[in-house]
């Protein structure tokens, strides 16, 4: 397994903060205080679907997801998670983690393509990340 | 693993048709002209979650996923795949695989909550099943 020529897709980073970097996936937090919302990015260049991985690299990713459900549930308390990999858009391989509460913005819908992100204020998102960071050593 | 008590949900039922029974799920075609969609049904009873399965009925999942996937592609080639667990209005355990066509109806949007379902007529219907289970064989 080589990172070798991968680099975070500009869509991605502008839209998301790091929280932790797995040994597949980087896990990033989507800045939208609308909904506790992680995205997953396996480090590998020019991947588009799922099975463009291994299937050792696959294997790891779908511990890497439930390791991230788990901690996002911890921090966030959720009725349903929304696990996605759509990819119409920004076709770098990534899966969306969603922690979806009843009454939420989008319920019952998708959360993707529903108005438009609110940006956490500056402290919140540090606690949250560092929650998540910390939900995720444990 | 145990079938017991699983029944599929009646909403999931009226919305799709049955395609192969594969050891964990069952695959079914929503009847939706619009995109070649197959939905994956683990047989377990009360599931929510995809965590909720044990580790080895997972990597079942996923492997299932894989040749679902496959199936989906030789039937219908596509520009991107689209896989989502949400469950926010059918609570049981269910899996989307969508093949998704640069201008199809909802493109580059979610398929979920779009429009409504456009029903295949019956000859169509009964060929794209036809084709899925000899994929799904092959």
């Amino acid at each position: 397994m080589s990172e070798a020529g991968f680099a975070l897709d500009p869509r991605l980073a502008a839209d998301t903060r790091p929280v932790a970097s797995l040994p597949l996936c980087d896990v990033r937090l989507m800045n939208d205080a609308r909904y506790p919302w992680l995205i997953l990015v396996p480090r590998r260049a020019g991947l588009v679907e799922i099975t463009d991985l291994s299937a050792s690299e696959q294997h790891t990713l779908w511990q890497e997801v439930n390791r991230a459900s788990a901690a996002l549930r911890t921090v966030a308390p959720c009725d349903k998670l929304n696990l996605g990999a759509l990819g119409n858009i920004v076709r770098q391989l990534h899966l969306h983690l969603i922690a979806r509460r009843i009454g939420d913005a989008a319920w019952p819908g998708p959360v993707w393509g529903y108005g438009r992100a609110v940006a956490h204020d500056s402290t919140q998102l540090g606690s949250l990340i560092a929650s998540l960071r910390q939900a995720l050593a444990d």
